[in-house]
């Protein structure tokens, strides 16, 4: 599944086309981004979303305001802010701000490209070290917030490694946390699943605990909006409960990212900025609302400490932190 | 608040009237309940909540029954088979059934009045062990799904704690978690704190770990379904991550509960039956759906093994297991 995030020519001219993951999966629509700012919008307004895929769109972005002659420092900038979390934004746009203007297009369809070959590769990676369990029969493995095909380039990244098992006959069954506020889970795991014919079971957060006691999850594993030098993980809110329940019931807690999501010059998670969305998120979901009128704390993710991870699987295979 | 549940006269016959708690806070509309049918409907339909106030309104409802001149065996099959959970039901049930008929809707009356009596009990021996945590400021207090006015006779038993505290001018604020998937948090709890004026900050179910981790709580306090004689705890899904997290990051748990909830008969929490509810109300909420189709786990229920307890506090003070 590559098509939700690609390149077409549209009118003589090319248009980066965004399947818009906000109403999947009741509705099926697409978003068209000519130029950096409305990639940028796209992306702030989560039509897109997942670190991978937010990189793939900043590069498409930016070079389509090179080609239409746009300022690329503005571009550059106007990208960056859309969110402050994941470092691929920041990868992407140097990495296409680093060619000629005329070769930035091709730049970015290479980004895309061997994303999903990373992902491949991360998925092979993956079932070794899942393999390693030695459980001697299927795995079930639960896994939070949708690091699948719709957060990156294709195949995804955890669910990547999901997808790797299953093709291999040795998973039995994924438990996809729904990851409130924002229901990536329930809505974009549980789809990539049913679409692949991986047997899905949806909890609400709240159940991760019970379904961990009660023997139903052999391991976690989850992508990473970044990486820091020492190994702590910045992820959807919910990632750093789901660590410390793993480890309570001696469950392996894995990080799945491309090595573009580690970032060398974050010494730790404290270095790590955390966004902090709109209280409408938590006070209901879309146009409906059914909280009372209280505060809201809405933290877009959260750190996991470094000690809490067994593995960071990446394309080249197991990735060990700075000072480890 | 105690008009949530309450017997009035109406066409020369008593009835009970429940303010319907699947709605709020956007609705605010009442069941009526004549029998003791209605009642269980009222009960297994969820128009009305939490272990004590289920109790009571199952002694109403086995009251008006008799009064009715209904059979008493069949009427308490049928109550005692609404929800699975919850001990009180059964303990009220047979408390009603011990008075002679025509004293039956005054045993109920009595119930539900010694039941805020207990809360109101229960909140003094609470805020006397929240003051015994010395922080030397006010308090921060978690607290999961609605143990508030609405769950019992009124007051409630863990957010009776809390506004003993806000009463005494000792609680900073609330943190609610909103419970999904009923959203009995953000719906009903911070409905009740909005409505007595207490701060409070509402929450999804997955920022709980990142709430304690950042300093933001001092401590836990959530109510319960039915504990064991061993002191484990059945609460709404979720009590049990919320435990484990708590000890994670050396904060105390405190359960909040009247002797009713205490059930003498069942050893540990193993013996404690969980219910399963439909899928659809993780699918979704109300008549939004926003998942995709896959399977569904939705426990309503999980058991806190007593050991990641630090209290139970009943209206006599803390509790001690038996064994303990």
């Amino acid at each position: 599944m590559e098509d939700h995030l690609r390149l077409e020519r549209r009118d003589q001219r090319w248009v980066l086309v965004l399947l818009d993951q906000r109403v999947l999966p009741r509705v099926t629509r697409e978003i068209v981004c000519t130029d950096a700012a409305s990639a940028a919008a796209a992306i702030r307004d989560m039509v897109v979303r997942g670190a991978p895929a937010i990189g793939i769109t900043a590069a498409y972005g930016f070079a389509l305001e090179l080609l239409a002659g746009g300022d690329p420092l503005v571009a550059a900038e106007v990208l960056c802010a859309s969110r402050p979390t994941a470092v691929n934004l920041r990868w992407a746009v140097e990495r296409v701000s680093s060619v000629p203007p005329e070769r930035a297009l091709d730049e970015a369809r290479a980004i895309h490209a061997e994303d999903v070959a990373i992902n491949r590769a991360i998925g092979r990676h993956g079932l070794e070290v899942l393999r390693g369990l030695g459980l001697g029969r299927k795995l079930r493995v639960y896994t939070h917030c949708n690091a699948g095909a719709l957060a990156t380039g294709g195949y995804g990244t955890a669910v990547g490694v999901l997808r790797a098992a299953h093709e291999a006959g040795e998973l039995e069954r994924v438990f996809a946390g729904e990851t409130r506020p924002y229901l990536q889970g329930a809505r974009l795991t549980a789809w990539e699943c049913q679409r692949d014919g991986i047997p899905c079971t949806l909890v609400t957060d709240s159940m991760a605990a019970a379904a961990m006691a009660t023997g139903r999850v052999d391991c976690v594993i989850v992508g990473a909006d970044r990486v820091a030098a020492n190994g702590d993980v910045a992820n959807k809110i919910g990632t750093y409960g789901l660590a410390v329940l793993a480890r309570h019931h001696g469950l392996p807690f894995y990080v799945a990212v491309p090595r573009s999501t580690l970032d060398p010059r974050c010494p730790t998670g404290a270095d790590i900025p955390i966004e902090e969305r709109a209280a409408s998120e938590v006070l209901g979901y879309g146009s409906e609302r059914w909280a009372a009128e209280v505060d809201v704390w809405n933290p877009a993710f959260d750190v996991t400490p470094a000690a809490l991870v067994d593995a960071w699987i990446t394309e080249d295979g197991p990735w060990t932190p700075t000072g480890a």
